[in-house]
Order: structure tokens, then sequence, then C-alpha cells
């Protein structure tokens, strides 16, 4: 295996300290927490993560705009409940704490049980549970994938307007369901921490329907140009969306060179006028990532002018 | 070959075409040149460009505080000197126009070809040629790699502050001649329009020294963890750069996941403080990649106030 690491038990901790090095405005908490440095001394707190693997999600995003914590887990492994409770009690300012979690029973579980955990120190939690990934049918099975970063953007903005933990949840989880994903790629990710690929592929074939974990997709098919593949994520995820204008995320998958994923974006706007949809927004480049996987994600928003607000608001997070 | 592309003859077209697309403030004229929307109405115009692969580069920073124009030729290939001098045609303001050219024989030919013609049409032209890769060892020829992203960023910001063009010229070369960058890969990039790999590379082999169009490197080592790697490379670039504080750029190839531009942060960061070196500051991310190259660069700049104040100033571009 070449990768630019030194141990592989360590991937996760040097991943962190040279984030942290480049970039001032966090800090590094019981070792796997990245936190604002200068705490919020009010309103209500954000707090998302997972495992890791998916960067610059989640630590990327924690920044004025967006996220107060991120909970890191190892490559592709929930966190602790533990862990996220030393970040809900790290960033609480009294106004309670939201937590935006992707849909995965591991991420779920301890996430639960953390908001349960610190309800009983008397703080105020309520989560998000980001299922926007349309490969998988059945709905409450559906994996929180790339459009999990429009959450985190949103209720990061709708916390800095001052807005109740209550409201923030019942505005996000609206968002949330709206929001519509699904992924491809042409080569696994390699898995640093075990030296493994994700999964075995041949030289002319592509997986539809990836997970971010390594998960094969749920159809391999043959190698298509762009134009075929991009009609196929597409067709699929219009049929959940009928809003005429749309919010949409063209997402690398983490070695996806600039270049293709602008090749994507040209193939999906074509598409999408086809179809007459509108594109209010467009959203280009790497957001929710697997290692270093060379595929992409496209993700729907139904658009409209309080949302986008929200969305095209500064953040000092550099990666959004 | 898998990538995400319809046709390798349409590749530029498609990739220009998709970043338009995504970016309200930049428009193609004559196919292969982008432009800010707006033309400024006075001051010194900025152009640069080269072959294209380069992504961000160079159309990425077409953006006020940065270029007013950049002429993209095909992947690895030049822009002809017809439509450099279009470039430069389009963006003058009777202020005069800046080329900043990264040093390979082709790109330097045809932007002077250019600069000659536009003189003869009484267009004011000054160029800035970026040497800034120390893995050649003879200093006219050491060629224009991710250091040239900061030539732009900083001639871009005198360009605002209303300098004249000879200022701007003197003022970017001396700056540019202090940038001292050297690269190393993992794997060759694929080029689409080809389907043929930048060079071959043995698993267990890495290559120092690399170019970024797919050149080999000066030197293929056995592959070592990113700490030795990091020193080998600052090791050289130390001896070229004796000032105390330091900008530095760690900047990914292409198909470098950002978790491992972390990991070789932290290990850069720890190798100066062992030398005595401070940061000022740090860039970190796809600045001048090489397609889906795996790999990094790292690049050297002195700080001072000025300097620091220059690249840390807002630019438009989403990729600086």
């Amino acid at each position: 295996m070449k990768k630019l690491i030194k141990q592989k038990e360590h991937f996760l901790k040097d991943m962190l300290d040279g984030l942290v090095i480049a970039n001032d405005d966090i800090d590094i908490i019981a070792e796997t927490i990245v936190v604002r440095r200068h705490k919020k001394s009010q309103g209500v707190a954000i707090v998302s993560g997972g495992g890791s693997g998916h960067e610059p999600a989640h630590a990327g995003y924690v920044a004025q705009g967006m996220l107060d914590a991120a909970v890191c887990g190892e490559v592709f492994t929930s966190p602790t409940p533990d862990k996220v409770l030393e970040a809900i009690k790290a960033v609480d300012t009294g106004d309670g704490v939201l937590l935006v979690v992707k849909n995965y029973a591991g991420d779920v579980m301890n996430f639960e049980m953390a908001q349960e955990m610190a309800e009983m120190e008397g703080i105020q939690v309520e989560m998000i549970i980001v299922k926007d990934d349309i490969s998988v049918s059945e709905a409450t099975q559906r994996r929180g994938v790339a459009g999990t970063v429009f959450v985190h953007k949103y209720v990061g903005y709708l916390a800095e307007q001052g807005m109740t933990l209550k409201d923030i949840k019942e505005k996000g989880e609206a968002v949330a369901s709206q929001i519509k994903s699904i992924g491809m790629s042409l080569t696994p990710p390699m898995v640093p921490t075990t030296g493994q690929y994700g999964f075995d592929i041949d030289d002319n074939d592509i997986e539809i329907g990836i997970g971010i974990h390594g998960e094969k997709g749920i159809e391999r098919i043959q190698y298509e140009e762009i134009d075929c593949i991009v009609e196929r994520l597409l067709g699929r995820l219009l049929k959940e969306s009928q809003a005429q204008s749309l919010i949409v995320m063209i997402n690398g998958m983490g070695g996806t060179p600039l270049s293709e994923l602008n090749i994507v974006t040209k193939f999906s706007a074509r598409y999408l006028e086809e179809q007459n949809r509108e594109v209010a927004q467009w959203f280009v480049g790497d957001y929710m990532t697997s290692l270093d996987m060379q595929g992409f994600s496209i993700t729907l928003l139904p658009s409209d002018e309080a949302l986008l607000k929200a969305l095209q608001a500064p953040t000092a997070s550099r990666y959004f």
C-alpha cells in the first residue's frame, strides 16, 4: 500500500493534527473532537460527526456559520457515545445542542445514547437523522451521504440567527427530508488503516449507488460515457424530487479531479434543462468523500428563497 | 480507460462549460479563454494560462482579486499565441496587461509571441515567468509549478490596489524569484485525451521531483513513510530558502485525498519546527494539479507583512 501516511494506527490523529495546524479557528479536545477555538457564548450549538475518511466532512465544517463541534471516529467507524457526550458538553451554551447524524446503525445508536446521557445531565439535545441516499429503496434504511453537508450549513445558519433548538430541529428536519442523493464510482477506496480496497471491480465496470464507506453499489454496470451515467442517476433522483427549481451538489468522492466534476456538471445541467428543471445554485467540489475513491454523487434539494439565502450566507469554513 | 468524460476530443470544452455553469462570475470567449463576466474598467489586467489538466488552475482563479483571464490549452499543451493575444485584447483596460507564465518552452514562446503582437497593436504588456520547481538544478531551466498560484494572488491583489504595470511586474518578479517548490507522486496521472498514464511505476516505488504534466521525477525511490518523504523534500527546499518565517503551500496533485494532505501538513510543520522555521500561513488543498495523480508538492515563500496581507486578502475565487 502506498499512502501519504506514517502509521496506519495514527491516521486519524495525524490527520486532525494537520487540519488544526492549518486552521487557526479550530482546536482538538479529547483527542478526536474538533471544536471552534472560540466557543459561542449563546445560542444553539450544532454537533455532527461520524467515521473519518469523508474529509472535509465533518471536521472541516467546524466553523462560524456551520458546526460547533465534529466528533471524529476512526476511519469508517462511528465515534463512541462518551466522545459524543463530551462534545455536547463542550459546546452547549445553555441553549441546547442539535446533533446532525447520518443514518447508519452505529452512528444513530451512539449519538442517541449520548443524547440520553446529556439529557440526564440537564442539557437539551435534539437530533436530525439524514437519510438522503435514494439508492436504498426502503426509506427508513436510507443512508446519510453528501446531502448531510447541506443540513450542516442550513442549521448552522439558523443557529447564527438565534433561532431556538425546537425551531431549528423542525426546520432542519423539513429540509433534510427533501434532500435526495445518489452516487457512483469508477474505483473503490483504498482504506489506509487496513491496506484493503473497499471492493474489487473490473477495469470495464462501474458501480452505481455506492455508499461512502467502501460499500459496493446496488448495481454494477459496464463503463458508460458520462452523459449516460448522469442520466441514469438524475433519472432516479428526479422521480423523487418534483420541484421546478433545484439546488444541486456535484460531490467528488476524494480521488476525482475537478476537471471531471466540471464535466459532470455540464451534462447534469444539460439533462436537467431537458427535463425542464431550473438550477438555482450549483455546489461543485469535494464535500463528503470516501478516502481516495474516484467517483461522484449528485444531490438535489428543492430551492426556495429562504433556503438559498441560508446556503449562500458566508461561513468561515473554507470547504463549503 | 474509465474517466468521467464523454468524448476525449471534447475534454477541454466540456470541462470549461461545466466550470462556467457553476460560476456566475465568469464567461468563455473564443472557446478556450475564461474571462470575468464583468470586465474591469480600469487598472492593470492579469492574464495567465497554459495547458489544461491542472484544475483549479488556471481558469478557477479568474475572479475578482486574482486573474482577469485564463487562456486554456488542451491537456498539457500550451495555448496558441493568437488565443493569448485575444485574451490580452479582451481584458486590457488601457492600463496594460501582465502575463503570468510557467517556465515551459511552449508556454514562454507562445506568450512572448502574443506579447509582441499585442505591443504592435499598442497595448502595454509585461510578463513574469515563474520558475519555482527546484527539482531541476539549472536555475534557468526550472519549471513553473504550484508556486505560480501565489504569483496569481499577489499580482491580482496589487492590480486591485491600482498599482501600475511596471510596479506590479517588478514586485511580482521579486516575489516569484523567492518561491520554491518540489513535488512527489505515488501514481502517474491518467491522461484522458490519450488514455495513457504519464509514466509507469511499481507498487513499491514513488517519484520525487515530478513535474505536473506526467513527467517522471528526478529520482525514483522505494516507498517511505510520509515523515521521511517530507524531510527529503523540505531538506532540499530549506537549502534554497533561508528565511526565518515562511508561507507554506501543501498542494494536492488532483487524486490525493484531503486526509493525506492534512497528514503531510502535520509532518511538514514538525520538520520546519525542528529546523527553527516559523510558518506564518498555511495553504493546504488542490491548487495546481496534474489530473488524477496521487501526490503532493510543497511550496515555500519567505513571509513578510505586506505579502501576507496580499495573500490573505479576499478573492472571489472559491479555489484559493
